[in-house]
């Protein structure tokens, strides 16, 4: 299915250090590759536990154009399907969240219980078999109210990741939480300068003013900042806290707990808190930001107050599905606690402002003159990170597919 | 051209009684494949008669990207031509109906007569040969006042689905019939879901609550209701009003005469006739149906006072047009012996209910959970046979061409 | 990357005097190669020194997807590049026309002065040698004030064309001149077709009212009228005013001065200048129409009152966007001394008319009877020579490259 020999040789003709050749960038056989490669192999953020709180809900997601149903089954325990009738293949379930006693298939009302199994199907002859005929499923997991998928048969391990970040994630106490807003955008550029993107601010100085106020620009790795003396004392006052910092990270995975720009505690226009309900009570919910990351879509930054989630779909080899959600306290009300605009403000802005720089990038890396350039070790070692651990991933998939 | 092996070998991964791998429904060298080994090899219904009643009324159409005239000649027989300028090529006719003497190239004004015969190309040189330019030919058949097309060099036989349907059709009248609505519908799915849905009502009770009034729902093969005396009862009449009843089939069409449900007399909201003009007068046009159809894209209903007929045009690998018709009695007269809106209603609502299912069924299949499910042998019986025609053409073109 | 055996297959396929397979004309494999065999070779023209009047003025294009640039650098000389960022490859400047300083890409500011050298790079590493990060040049050519690049490394040999047109076209003083008018029009058909419609007048009898008041539609090679004792006094009477009339040409470029039809002095609704102040004096700015054009995508048009320009840009297998633009001499006042919509009304007109045609020449060479036909000789002998000229360039592009 995959010419393997080209992407191996576009993989080595990358030069360390450096950005990837063309072809990776907007070539629709490699964005196949690497729907195949990476979106179907690893693990990808979904959201939180608190949008599925009862059984029969779920969530309709199409991880590229593949349909993924996850659902709060009868016993609480979260499931994810693929969602196609096990029939004539049609989707069962509607994009988006909803809720649903059994998952029944609008086409000729094959009938699955929460558990995947179907349990009615008409008309069919005697000798078919429905135990043969369950719905497909795929990985889910989930930390500290936070859910996660996989389409592989074979998952990467994910218990490091759940036990060394739950330490730092769990005082936000998600499970308590609300989603207050929810926003898409579409970026027409390839998923992976959408990722390169979002993983510097380099570009934050210039590009994003609204963000600059709060955000530490000259963060180097984990983005921490390199000020030692006002890092060692907010992780001292974290500490006091009982807050654990970090930082910990994995092959695919990163966390850490990072001090905003000094005198804010939140990332918002003036620094302030926008939410009256914290979801920390700490210091009155100036605790940084608790950040971490997986490869190949996602970032998070908890903060005191709130939380921003950023995930990213790749729709085509040259378009990508952005999902921002905010999370607050499931006790401050809309209108008097916090502003929904307010509390969305600063990333809206930024992800326009990100929108078009990837946009542009796009249309630049189409040129006959482009040359994959170096990357900034100081200002862009989490680009870094992302792009060396893209190639490995991928060429770790190739060895193991010949 | 085409990658022969790869098709064979999806067209082998097929399980007998169950739908199609994935790629057949969704790949795009798959719908090349198609209009080169279906749409340009087999019959095509196209229309009627009537929609060119005299010399020099044309049909343009478009088979794939392929365009095509079909023309009544000087002498009154239809002609069909591919609507392409033996010069460079430009399109000759606008597509749809018109009326012409001569058929003008628009671009340089070469004249072609509607035989074909190139008459007139301006400022050639003299060694040009305009008998050596004519219109290349396409196959026109007509039975009993509908039209058939067909672009291969050498079409299937045709005489025996002529000689078999006309005695079923002619009593419909054709000749004498008028187009009173047509309609297109472009739904965003491959050519062979749109066609599997219409080849069952597997679904009809659940998703066309207007078909479902007339309709006989446990219909099995060729649309026969199982209730036997009930249809023995009707055959008996009909035998008695001298119209056969069938069924009759070949290898790529099939044709029956069968009862409506108990009390009604047309496909309406109410059982009862649309139209005062009957196109036939057996029991005060209390017929049932006469349903033929044509694989690879048609299926017709011919009720006593009207005639439904449904066409699908790829457009592309998951997008189709719908071409569907309402024909009555030429001395009915709109807005006095028929509503058009109302004789359009029941088969208008279906074809939009069937393109939300046949949109729905894509998605679904590119889910990477899609595996291929049985058909239910009794309620899908005419799917199963569209399937297992379409996989033996596939075939046999591979096999011929290689 | 290319199939060259396909592609040389296909040119082989050509029977001399006919048009092309149809492959040549809406294969995106074909197009791809198009624009790396043919685009990516030779010299495109864009417009005019005027455009660029001083240091810091520039042009941003798109050759296929490929951004450049062209600018006026501090001494004067007109200079392109590629307009990629060496860091990330982002566009740097705006597509169109702007003036800057430096320039800057948006990204990450990193900042090239006007001779494409990198003179800032932020937060970069020890060991960064900015010396290898200039901006990578395209090659810029003026003749007589209208401008041409080349992207190839080493493009076509320029001097003759430069030298051979420069006596017929500097006296019209283009450096004096202004942009009137400028308008962009979007064709759905191959780049080849567009060309080859512009490459002929045997339609313009029948599809172009306008143009044909003043132009000779009996032209044949290089617009030459066939009416010689009117051809000789024109030629006699530009000689006494000291105008060269050509014809001069080369493999990839022609030039002439020609006579518009009897009585009339520029190509207008009525034969009449349509713009006060001429550009060129003689014979009160009654010279006819010097023409040049240059393969691919280029042609012509200096009267004595103004100039029209014609340039062709693919944007894909079946799309060309056409940019054209009207000049008149920097003195003449908008709204006095010219009204811009009678200025631009007979060529737009045209490009209208020529855009239908082209749409439906791209539909009918879809058709699965298309046949290349013979071109006439005589009527369009410059199609013959632009696809004879397209056949060889192709050729000897895939010769070179294997």
């Amino acid at each position: 299915m995959f010419d393997f020999d080209r992407i191996k040789s576009l993989l080595n003709q990358r030069r360390p250090g450096h950005a990837l050749p063309a072809a990776l960038y907007n070539d629709p056989a490699i964005y196949d590759f690497d729907m195949t490669a990476i979106f179907h192999q690893f693990w990808l953020m979904v959201g939180f536990d608190v949008e599925l709180p009862d059984p029969g809900n779920y969530l309709g997601l199409t991880i590229g154009k593949s349909p993924v149903i996850i659902v709060r089954d009868r016993t609480g325990v979260l499931r994810g399907f693929h969602n196609s009738c096990r029939h004539r293949g049609a989707q069962i379930c509607e994009t988006g969240h909803g809720k649903t006693a059994r998952l029944v298939c609008p086409y000729h009302q094959w009938t699955y219980d929460l558990s995947g199994k179907l349990v009615y199907a008409g008309r069919m002859q005697a000798d078919f078999d429905p135990a043969a005929h369950s719905l497909k499923p795929i990985h889910v997991e989930t930390v500290a109210g936070s859910i996660y998928i996989c389409l592989a048969d074979t998952p990467p391990p994910f218990e490091e990741f759940r036990d060394r970040v739950t330490p730092l994630l769990a005082p936000h106490d998600l499970l308590n939480a609300k989603i207050a807003v929810s926003a898409t955008l579409i970026e027409k550029g390839n998923w992976k300068l959408v990722m390169e993107n979002a993983r510097e601010c380099y570009h934050c100085q210039a590009k994003h003013p609204e963000l600059a106020i709060t955000f530490p620009l000259d963060a180097t790795a984990h983005f921490a900042a390199d000020a030692a003396g006002y890092v060692d004392r907010f992780n001292a006052r974290m500490e006091a806290g009982g807050l654990p910092v970090g930082p910990v990270e994995g092959d695919w995975w990163q966390a850490i707990r990072f001090p905003l720009t000094a005198g804010n505690v939140t990332m918002s226009m003036d620094g302030k808190p926008l939410v009256k309900t914290p979801m920390i009570a700490i210091d009155g919910g100036d605790v940084g930001s608790m950040r971490w990351a997986l490869e190949p879509q996602s970032f998070s930054h908890a903060f005191g107050d709130h939380l921003f989630m950023f995930t990213a779909w790749p729709l085509g080899p040259e378009e990508t599905l952005v999902q921002a959600k905010w999370l607050v306290h499931k006790d401050a009300v809309e209108g008097v606690d916090y502003d929904p605009e307010q509390l969305a403000h600063v990333w809206n802005q930024t992800n326009f402002q990100d929108r078009d720089l990837v946009e542009n990038n796009q249309r630049g890396v189409h040129s006959a003159g482009y040359t994959p350039g170096p990357y900034s070790v100081e200002a862009e070692s989490l680009v870094l990170r992302f792009v060396d651990w893209y190639c490995d991933a991928a060429s770790r998939y190739i060895e193991a597919a010949r």
